[in-house]
């Protein structure tokens, strides 16, 4: 935690101070910009007995426009409003209070306190790079990937003292330089974008789950917004990380926690307001389930009430976003944070439990500042009505939701139906086709961003029970359907794991990210063969990907499976890519006049992963349990 | 096949008529209304080389707008406009055609030859009442309930000869008659409405299905859309039926088939014009699915075109709504026979199978000059969104259907799971939150028409395993929850059967409909003591609903189902009923604090099935594996 600066002149110094003497501890943000669209910022002042200090801010172009006092004396929350045209730099914010002192042994006087608080205005100079379906993206929960610096692995003035990778529920030490040690790595798969599980310090105590003690190392529960973990490396580790992430053109994409706090987070050891959080009088769990918010027709408010504001698991105390001082702070928090880091774009945890009126109020706070910014939103949900109704989409209904994309769990189940059933109606390939025939819900699915597996699911090499060519299968059509794409750190090299007995098993150390690890999967010589092959696949599939237009920009027509085959197209005016994916236990000719109004004018084709020639198009030989790629050429 | 009527006038008897020679054997519609909202009417005029003939009509008010010549010189398609002020009575459509005869032995002159044809134009005194959810629909297939009229079960003229109550896939001698025999029976059960599978003329000869010859006892391949089949009575017996049930306070819904015809349809023989039909040059089948068709951003124009199309079955031509003669055919059919016979409502066939713009057309057409004509589609769909799509919905597409309302095939899977599934996530009675949870997909989902089995489906006892208990939860929910419930004749004496090996299984003659029955199932002393609680159950639970305006027009809230129970409740401001549903196999108490926002207020209740009274709402016994409803009191 940064230690906060401040100043108390006393008027008269030889005097003992009572008990209301008032101290600031903290201003969040912790600093802000000038030329923001948005002239408002409103600043959270913590302080012992600061209620009832005159406020006063003496710097060219901002107006302090109200001082609000709280419940709660040790908080203000000032509103400013810092106009267009203001010059950055060092402004103090001064409070003024007079408080009883005790002059003598007999009388007490009034005198007055002032503590002037120096806050920046700095010059912007951030500008988030765009991602979308262009993209593919690289998931990594930092503490498991790699130990960067064994220095950082614990504190002793942290709550968790442990660090410990023989445990699978302890903290292991990986962190944010760890992360930039493997930029090249990253790349070399064939990633554009970078997205971390959750880097805010989380100085959580070990909690008792399940009957064992286990560490914050997922890092959901929030103790201070405005620090980075110092067991990541901090504020200035994860700022190297971006500038280095950033220079070799990798972008960044930051997890965001709305719902709920850490049990440990500052502000709950002396609340503002009760209502800072949604308070029950006993301990209420919501309820999982996306039908109470989404059944606009039929929902009962009593559901509703326990979904948005029960609580997601007893230590992530949770937010009450209809509060505006709370509903501003993480707002703020929002910004700051791509102002301060740089990062590219936001993936939002547990989206369905935040209010959503509060959730489109920080979108377009975000959009407003960077207009193309991408947020994904985590629903896992019932039905794609529901995953629509949360996102962008295209339902006459009265709320509108301004997420540009939903995290794709209704694909996500379909990939895993697809791989794991029998080719038969409904199920199989034609889990992806029914799918994928719903996307007129999402105003763009090809924002969606889609996934195989990841920190909370079972492995994909685990549910396709290890199979190699349903592996191909998955990763193949995930690289190649309409979508954000993202991989898991660990699928490339055929990770492996169910959740049981819990969620640590599919979050294990990557190997080769400690030094003393005896392999090292970062290298062809340290991956088996099978587990080259896996890379290799993931790697040419994913940098040819980057330079496909039609791939990432294109349009998608698809076809009814027939036979155990689904085949697809992706096209734009200058490239077409025909994918065929066959679920058969034995190779099939595949006769082409079905697709005619795709391939017509094209007359060979390379495919893309073999690099072989495919010389006649009218008739496709296609090997059992298969993905063939192909780029079509005339 | 009705005579029709015509006069040739011969200028010069004694010659001798050559091969052109003009004649009108049908005009259809066969008559028409004065003061319909459309003035157009398009008559399709069939007959030996009418083609060239000179057309008049002299009417006051009715103009000959166009004379259409199409390939085959055997018709015209006459443009008329009625003028509103119209008046009805006789008129007479004139066509003069100059002929070659052979006049002596060598001289050929021309002749020329008139035909005069006598049209009706009626006034209109049909007024269909309005179904809604306020109603319960009994479907009965024609054939298989009663035989009123055994001396109509078969025609020596007629395709196909066989009647024969002894093989399942022949007629059983069933009519309209026999439906109006028992019409007290129906009401009695507490149905308003009647359903009929399709009563027009199926002059098909039997087909062979899976190596058994068939009959059309079903009814879906038209041959003569003008007539009524006179196996089931012709088109007198509809019209008593009809009056019958209206005079009983029941309604009619007629069973339409807009996407294809009868093999033996008298049009075949002699087709307007090549394109009459969706040709192939091989046979091609429909897909049977309907992605091809809501995927209105990935799909295939090839499995558009083939789902669309590809014919149903062999022996049921495909029509081509994309010709406008076909299209004006259809849709003034349909107003024909609202006009004629007085129908209610319309349920239409393999509604995604159809050309939807012709189906947005016919809706329109029926609802301008019937503003409040229900009309339900069948579309056995993969998703909540496809049945959405292809009736009015809340979808922001470019498509926009006029039909009122869906079939509910996503609800009816839902019950089957709900009763067949053990309670858990996504499973069991959660199957009918959740899909009820997608209800803002539609316009207005209380249009909906329910059900729990029909004429192609397994029949739903049997679904259930025969289980009484699922049986009353079954039926006790299409009940009470939204939506237009019909039940398939039989359900209500627990008839059985899988559709294995046949269709004909689930299609069962209703004991006590013909005249050598040994049982007869329309009197309580014919059913069993267990038929007798089924049907009792459902008469007293209709009947109830009758008159419940919380059921029938109140809104419904829903609460997560937990630990097996599902409660929700039908409300308006005068009446509130709340149902509790259990998959228990213990008897629970429930304690009633969580529906405080609609119980509230309420002190005690009336159990309507038992009629005993609950005098303390907090806790509720609710015995194991049932359904209780409750009407609230004060």
């Amino acid at each position: 935690m940064k230690k906060t600066i401040f100043f108390i002149l006393f008027t008269c110094l030889q005097i003992s101070i009572l008990a209301q003497t008032p101290s600031v501890q903290r201003i969040n943000p912790s600093n802000w910009w000038v030329g923001m669209k948005n002239p408002k910022l409103q600043l959270l002042v913590y302080g012992k007995n600061i209620a009832g200090s005159e406020v006063k801010i003496n710097y060219q172009g901002v107006t302090l426009e109200k001082v609000n006092q709280v419940e709660n004396p040790n908080y203000l929350f000032l509103d400013l409003n810092i106009a267009s045209n203001t010059q950055a730099g060092q402004m103090f914010i001064e409070l003024s209070k007079t408080i009883k002192v005790q002059k003598g042994k007999k009388s007490i006087v009034d005198q007055m306190v002032k503590i002037t608080y120096p806050f920046q205005l700095k010059v912007r100079d951030q500008k988030p790079q765009e991602i979308n379906s262009k993209d593919f993206i690289y998931l990594i929960l930092p503490d498991r990937f790699s130990n960067g610096d064994p220095n950082n692995d614990k504190f002793a003035d942290m709550a968790d003292l442990a660090s410990d990778r023989k445990n699978p529920f302890l903290r292991h030490g990986g962190d944010l330089l760890g992360v930039q040690n493997h930029l090249d790595y990253i790349k070399e798969l064939g990633a554009t974008t970078i997205w971390l599980n959750p880097v805010v310090e989380n100085n959580q105590p070990q909690t008792n789950e399940g009957g064992a003690m286990r560490s914050a190392y997922h890092g959901y529960g929030f103790t201070d917004h405005y620090n980075v973990d110092k067991r990541l490396g901090g504020n200035e580790a994860y700022k190297k990380l971006i500038e280095a992430a950033h220079a070799k053109g990798l972008k960044i994409i930051q997890d965001a926690v709305y719902n709920h706090v850490g049990i440990n987070h500052w502000i709950l050891k002396d609340l503002p307001m009760k209502n800072w959080l949604n308070q029950w009088d006993t301990y209420t769990n919501t309820s999982y389930r996306d039908e109470p918010v989404v059944d606009i027709l039929h929902g009962s408010a009593a559901d509703f009430k326990v979904q948005q504001n029960g609580w997601f698991v007893a230590f992530l105390p949770d937010l009450n976003h209809k509060n505006e001082f709370v509903a501003n702070f993480l707002i703020q928090h929002a910004l700051w944070t791509v102002e301060n880091f740089g990062i590219d774009g936001w993936r939002i945890d547990t989206y369905q439990y935040n209010d959503l009126n509060f959730m489109n109020r920080c979108n377009a706070a975000l959009v407003e500042e960077y207009p193309k910014m991408f947020i994904t939103g985590e629903n896992s949900v019932q039905s794609a009505y529901s995953q629509a109704y949360f996102a962008k989409n295209n339902l006459n209904v009265p709320f509108k939701s301004t997420l540009p994309s939903a995290n794709d769990f209704v694909l996500f189940n379909a990939i895993n139906d697809a791989l794991n059933q029998g080719f038969d109606w409904g199920k199989g390939f034609n889990r992806l086709y029914s799918t994928l025939a719903m996307d007129a819900l999402y105003e763009d699915a090809n924002l969606n961003m889609t996934f195989l597996d990841n920190h909370d699911m079972d492995r994909f090499y685990s549910v396709i029970g290890e199979d190699f060519n349903k592996y191909k299968l998955g990763v193949g059509f995930l690289l190649t359907t309409r979508g954000v794409p993202h991989l898991y750190y660990g699928t490339e090299n055929l990770t492996k794991n169910f959740k049981n007995p819990s969620d640590a098993e599919v979050r294990k150390d990557f190997e080769g990210g400690w030094a003393d690890d005896k392999v090292n999967k970062f290298l062809s010589s340290g991956r088996t063969e099978k587990e080259n092959e896996a890379f290799d696949f993931v790697k040419k599939l994913a940098n040819y990907r980057k330079t496909s237009e039609a791939i990432t920009e294109g349009k998608l027509t698809q076809f009814l499976p027939q036979d155990g085959i689904y085949v697809y197209f992706r096209y734009t005016n200058n490239q077409s890519v025909m994918v065929i994916m066959s679920q058969n236990k034995e190779d099939k000719n595949l006769d082409t006049q079905r697709f005619v109004e795709r391939i017509s004018g094209f007359t060979s084709a390379k495919n893309i992963m073999t690099d072989s020639s495919v010389g006649d198009l009218k008739s496709l030989k296609i090997p059992a349990m298969s993905i063939t790629i192909l780029e079509l050429q005339k």
